[in-house]
């Protein structure tokens, strides 16, 4: 059990897979915050989604949604707005994955190698790294990581993907290939990674992924 | 473990507290089902929500969203529409709560013990009481089987609100006081429920009173 006064941050990029955070990876990072008896602190930055998607047909609808209002949802209302970050509000922090984190922190799902972070992501990171605490991520949302420490050599996973391997690989960073509720550790930038749903998965492992990251987390940050 | 073949429907509301279904309820219930080596099964009925709520603060807007669409983002698009419910099709069948359960599989939040409940649901209920297997439902998702199985006297637990279990009660249900991740079971109409959120709950809690509600489930759909 962890010291009750753990705080970990918990960055969401919407509700649902295909246009926002992916749902089941965001809840089973807040689970297993719970469950090491550490606090979870949600954010999300306070712009709109790149789209919103109907996820029973997988088209795109009409509609306009706020990354923070849709973020909500899974929080239960308790989230904070990402601007708001600081790095001394929180020992670790964690990226759940779903096409939120590709889309609306960065638009890596449309630029691949060339994509760029939303300035309060990067921001985050960078305040995290000037700390010394350590940074999580599942699934997509290593692309991130890549993007902003890829240049720092950045070791990390997202499973098996030749095209996606290739990509975060051509942002600088060192791919090691995994599979089921594995987690890659950079000792040395303090990043943690595990592919989740970058797998076909089942919900059973996604749980063990988000377990075995954020107790990594909770390791690096004693 | 279970076996493999075991079905478990579960019939969602929306996606979010306020106006759909509870999102760590549900995912809750899903990864106790794979943990069991249950399948899954996922419905929800083809209608608009009842409102759409901002759930960063709490105000109703203006949106029209539609409850299997919203729920398809629980599901990652694998759903069915209620219609198209059998009780051929499954071995159990679980609600997840959220004011979903109370607003559009039902009109509970708005009528109290004078609601109705959706026709789809109704059906289903039914079918399954018909077929002896077993129904399950978590946090103010008992009212609709208050509803519907009140007059046969239901046995049932939302945990400890006043307001709600008189509300209960007056439908017919027997209520049992419960607290944290506790059942009940009515062994002859097989229905098993638990409080979750009607309680203030952590995250783990939430999980263990999903964990116990489905191993009921399964112990009686064997």
């Amino acid at each position: 059990m962890a010291d009750k006064s753990l705080r970990i941050g918990v960055v969401l990029s919407g509700c649902g897979v295909y246009d926002g955070a992916e749902i089941h990876e965001a809840v089973c990072t807040l689970l297993a915050i719970a469950r090491v008896g550490a606090v979870a602190v949600c954010y999300a930055p306070d712009i709109p989604q790149a789209h919103v998607v109907n996820h029973l047909t997988g088209q795109e609808t009409g509609e306009s949604r706020n990354v923070l209002v849709e973020s909500a949802r899974i929080a239960r209302g308790k989230i904070t707005a990402l601007s708001e970050f600081s790095a001394g509000d929180v020992d670790a922090l964690i990226f759940p994955g779903g096409f939120g984190a590709a889309k609306n922190l960065s638009d890596f799902a449309f630029k691949g190698a060339d994509c760029s972070v939303n300035p309060q992501v990067v921001a985050a990171v960078a305040a995290m790294r000037a700390a010394g605490k350590p940074i999580g991520a599942l699934c997509i949302a290593p692309a991130i990581l890549a993007k902003i420490l890829g240049q720092q050599g950045v070791e990390l996973t997202v499973g098996n993907d030749p095209g996606t391997v290739a990509a975060l690989e051509a942002m600088g960073a060192v791919h090691r290939t995994t599979t089921h509720g594995e987690i890659v550790v950079d000792p040395g930038l303090k990043v943690v990674t595990s592919p989740c749903y970058m797998l076909d998965a089942t919900l059973a492992q996604i749980a063990k992924g988000a377990e075995n990251t954020v107790k990594a987390l909770v390791d690096l940050a004693k």
